[in-house]
């Protein structure tokens, strides 16, 4: 069978198991969330066993240190996962709120509720947590999943799917609503992408290559999230005792993350008297540094090693120890620099000035302006949401963290007596 | 220059102009429409002298009586252009409305706030009123806007939107946002979809084949509008004197509409008390019929002439005077049918029994289901948006009519004071 007709019999196990979910109570949904979780616990030796064998592989194979760190399940992980499920089943149901209520003058009422999406494929790399953590998120909000996750991960996600789908015995859910998509070649991935009429929606989670590959081949809707050039703007009128925690801990804290900043822009007329401590507070920190040529004569003066940032070190998306440093004259050519470089993701202000903050947070198109606060706080747990399948990083349906609200979409009941049009 | 090139300075230069809506009060906004009205009204004579020229190229090209009647301008149509934007100025602002608010324990304060897109393209085909209703429903959400519209409406489109940029004189808005896309030929419409990047998010008006070819080619963002193979489904239950005007209405009220009804399901329990009125109302309204065998025994017996359902013809969205009648056996197997042959547009219920009603509007994955009621009701208008860009046939956004909430996207602002991530 090719791959086109293996995602669409998938496809169409997972739709009519879906209907099980589609009817089913909050109450029920949540049991199988908790029964998920004891299945984990219960089959942990079998789950560390599958990975001990993607972790040799991955070894023998030569992957590197941070993809091998991703790819790693312990004992504490899988609990993390367990008690991950169990926190969902405490957020309120997604399902069946009414959004819009009215009545028309011919009568007829109208209501606008939530419904699941149906089928969601989910595209991802080597983390198998992603795994359990977007199955769960889908069965609370009604929907079936059709998992695709890295080759590499390959024997930790059959076994994670085999063991999560034990948690409907004795259920009225089908577990056919959980579906391992076949990992060997890259044929799954495209006949997935392109599965429309069988796949409600595609959201791809891994590097900025998965998600291009997603957008350029999907004919199914999809949800793209990722990549983040994200900066920190400190103005003239910054507190700067705040800005140095801010800077720091929006690249530091963890820096492979899309709401890492990559960029710090200081408004030229505090240049001397901020990048002095900046640059300290950065080398202190081991983070390598590209500069303009104006703050590179700051550095060499403070004996701090730099490199001259080039036009591409702007757009680069480092995901590691690594920042460029450039002065703009005032707010409005801040946003300037960042429309041109960013990737309307996550943007910061340092500032005490209310204007200043008033038309950084106007004229900024992006998913989130930080005032005041580090970047990191794009994040579904950190605003929240109680759980979070990703960040959208585009306009459409959800921008930002999306949980279980935004794996919803909605049908209009217009109930009547016999209206017609005229 | 070639079409990509064309199409990015395009968009740069719409966006650049847009900053000027983002910035603006609603009554600014408000103030542009209303221009816009006015200068419609006073160049009517150079509008409808445009429009000639492009009605008698379509008469020269043979181009067909319905599509020249969608081409055509008449005084009293662009009048009703003027006022249509003259109501969009009394609905209320889309903009900077505040959909969630959270204060966070560690002081953080979170508003997640209605933007505009950015940059909206429209593809459409041969109405040029769309060139004007889109572009004030874009203007009034703070959207620049391409507007591509068909190359048989050329002409008019140019005037058109000449026109409507003389309402910017005076004000603080550019009138570069608004934008006609050349249309020569088809390189236009593939740079504007694949101008990711560039434009926010593409929208397509127009027959199923525009549709898919947008669906397959673009990398932008789209929202799939259109096709509807609606059904209407006369349950057991049904009070048979409310079925024969839902059924004519749903039909025959403009059966060009994708909100028309296609097929005719019928429980085989009262099929040989209701069709013969069935097949007689639909005779007498000119409808050609399609039917299963059943059916088709029913009719001959009548006198009614009837062709038999091919397997096709239950998927086919005639958008003419033309349907298919089935007999299905009760509400489930209704159902399975629209599953399997629906486009999950607008799906109608005729019936008195609350269970069959319930399990109907359960179970059905569209858009609208209309309970004992017109499929036609799938209207921003009558569903009271106040203004439509076209009705979303996807899940992802914005599902049925869109007005102008739904020309917007969001941005999270998050206020702090110095809080960073632990």
């Amino acid at each position: 069978m090719n791959a086109t007709s293996v995602i669409e019999n998938l496809a169409n196990t997972a739709r009519m198991a879906a209907r099980t979910l589609a009817g089913s109570t909050s109450e029920a949904r949540n049991q199988i969330l908790l029964n998920i979780a004891d299945e984990l616990e219960k089959n942990l030796e079998a789950i560390l066993e599958a990975n001990q064998k993607d972790m040799a592989d991955a070894k023998a194979s030569g992957m590197n240190q941070s993809l091998q760190d991703r790819l790693l399940l312990t004992k504490a992980r899988v609990e993390s996962m367990a008690n991950a499920a169990r926190q969902i089943t405490k957020l309120p149901d997604p399902l069946n709120k009414v959004l819009v209520e009215r009545n028309l003058d011919n009568g007829l009422n109208l209501k606008q509720k939530t419904v699941p999406f149906g089928v969601v494929g989910m595209v991802y790399e080597a983390r198998p947590n992603v795994t359990v953590d977007a199955a769960v998120i889908l069965i609370k909000s009604g929907n079936a999943a059709l998992l695709r996750g890295s080759s590499s991960a390959a024997n930790s996600n059959k076994v994670l799917i085999e063991v999560m789908r034990r948690a409907f015995n004795k259920t009225d859910i089908s577990p056919d609503v959980i579906q391992l998509v076949p990992s060997d070649d890259r044929s799954s991935v495209t006949a997935l992408l392109t599965a429309r009429g069988y796949v409600d929606l595609v959201i791809p989670r891994g590097s900025a290559s998965l998600i291009r590959m997603v957008v350029d081949e999907s004919t199914v809707p999809t949800i793209e999230t990722g990549a983040g050039v994200c900066h920190v703007y400190v103005d003239k009128s910054a507190d700067l005792e705040k800005a140095i925690p801010i800077l720091i801990n929006s690249k530091c804290n963890r820096p492979s993350t899309c709401n890492a900043a990559e960029t710090l822009l200081v408004d030229k007329s505090i240049a001397d008297k901020f990048l002095p401590i900046a640059f300290k507070a950065l080398a202190d920190a081991n983070v390598v540094i590209n500069t303009d040529k104006a703050s590179k004569v700051i550095a060499d003066k403070l004996g701090i090693a730099t490199k001259l940032a080039t036009e591409e070190s702007w757009s680069t998306e480092y995901g590691t120890l690594e920042i460029n440093v450039g002065q703009v004259d005032g707010v409005k050519n801040a946003i300037d620099h960042i429309s041109k470089y960013g990737t309307k993701h996550t943007e910061a202000i340092v500032a005490e000035d209310k204007e200043a903050i008033e038309i950084f947070s106007n004229l900024n198109d992006c998913v989130a302006v930080m005032i005041n606060t580090s970047t990191r706080f794009t994040d579904g747990e950190q605003m929240g949401f109680g759980a979070e399948i990703g960040i959208s990083n585009q306009k459409l349906h959800a921008r930002g963290p999306m949980g279980l609200e935004q794996m919803t979409t909605t049908t209009w009941i217009v109930s009547g007596n016999g209206q017609i049009r005229k």
